[in-house]
């Protein structure tokens, strides 16, 4: 299919058919919303963090860590995009720059090395476990994250060459992840016994939005195949890589911005039945 | 070998072999971890600082010190890689750009002579020593830590070019970094004495991690060589590259963060032993 590069899915679109001015520019813009929702809501889970009992307020600390690492991490991703897509006046479309970097999703990958750790023990300090220890379950998630994470990344490099490769990679990496989601259902579960209903409410709302938005990322690993990569001249090809940056996006703010939210809402409510009170 | 070039290794690879596109990218992507973690753990150590007795707090101060030069330095570092290397389209490969920068890992150890010192001063902050007097332990780690790195920094210039003043110039820095180790073994076992047995556990774990993450900086100094430099097509050149990157970005968020962490961990232990509670 291709021969001179080891190409990911964005860069062989961008060689072979190119990308036309809506696809190139929804991208950039998609990306540069992302790190823009980053930053701002690093000042707001700052300007929040009193408004939550001493005890609860470790989970805004992290979700502070996890917007400046993904602030970072898409602004290097967005700064990727534009220096390796150069516009051919001739033909009208983007094509990959002779002589520009490749663009590559993996800035995101190893954000997701800071991020899912992160994510995954922040609930740990606004939820109190009645059962399970919450060093085990901690440890679980450390690892698992890790695991689905650093699997996930060796496995794009084949997306659009290799795809047995990319399947096994992708597999291996999705177990991890199912280890995740049976572990967070039972964090959710614990954590609901004893607080206040309309804690458990907001708590109920966590799950869902951390299945939907992390399921999105699987989606948005797949999504070379969804959209029928090697279709040539298909003009799904081009509308899968804003498709992808799309998904990444919103499953980037659901998972990071609203679930650190929704816990500050939840830390919030218990700490008001505690008789917290901000000086 | 190369006449026209003092090249250092990373250099030699991408001017004879050149990198592939995983190897390219993995560097990218781990260099751009770096120094998102670092900027991430400036606001945690900012935003954890009054969780602890007011006595501790400069050791979060240095390590907020340490963070702010990590940051920049290795911010630095990822751009000096990704102006380095120039995708050649014909190849599939990444080459050493025509007029461009050459790629060094002196920004590293210029940054250490900022961050080695802090991070060997900080750990005075939270332990009491019973028997060694702190100014004298304080000017010892000072004195060596500035040694051992100056001599590596003028080490490393001759890694791929002149066998023996590389190695005689790490045989020297190697004396500094065993002094310095004996006495951070002497300052952790005087700390542990009369402190509760969980924040002794917390010092023995921070002795295990600055052991093994400091051994790593010594490992990624031999890496051209462990990696078998000179060995002209050889795969394991370009797999060397990528493997001291993420050696030096593994030992600075172990000996930086999660040091710095585990010092606030003890430090926030004592601080409840001696009935601080925070407002």
């Amino acid at each position: 299919m291709i021969e001179s590069v080891n190409a990911t899915f964005e860069n062989f679109v961008g060689q072979s058919q190119g990308l036309n001015e809506m696809a190139y520019q929804m991208v950039a813009h998609v990306l540069t919303l992302g790190y823009a929702v980053m930053l701002a809501a690093l000042f707001y889970f700052i300007l929040t963090i009193r408004t939550v009992a001493p005890k609860y307020r470790t989970s805004s600390v992290l979700s502070v860590v996890v917007m400046v690492s993904a602030f970072l991490l898409l602004f290097a991703q967005a700064g990727n995009w534009t220096s390796s897509f150069v516009f051919d006046a001739e033909k009208g479309k983007y094509f990959l720059g002779d002589g520009k970097d490749l663009f590559n999703n993996g800035y995101r990958y190893l954000n997701w090395l800071i991020d899912v750790p992160m994510l995954l023990f922040q609930i740990l300090f606004v939820v109190s476990l009645t059962k399970s220890k919450p060093n085990s379950i901690r440890n679980q998630f450390w690892f698992s994250g890790a695991a689905m994470i650093i699997t996930g990344y060796v496995g794009q490099y084949f997306e659009a060459t290799n795809f047995t490769a990319y399947a096994i990679w992708g597999a291996i990496s999705t177990v991890f992840f199912i280890h995740i989601l049976i572990l967070m259902k039972r964090v959710i579960k614990e954590g609901k016994e004893g607080i206040p209903a309309s804690a458990q409410k907001t708590l109920n709302s966590i799950w869902v939005l951390f299945l939907i938005s992390w399921m999105l990322y699987p989606g948005a690993y797949l999504m070379p195949h969804l959209a029928g990569i090697g279709v040539d001249g298909g003009l799904f090809n081009e509308t899968g890589v804003v498709a992808r940056q799309i998904t990444y996006t919103i499953a980037d703010v659901s998972s990071k911005v609203i679930y650190g939210v929704l816990l500050t809402v939840v830390a919030r409510k218990l700490s008001v039945e505690e008789g917290y009170v901000e000086a």
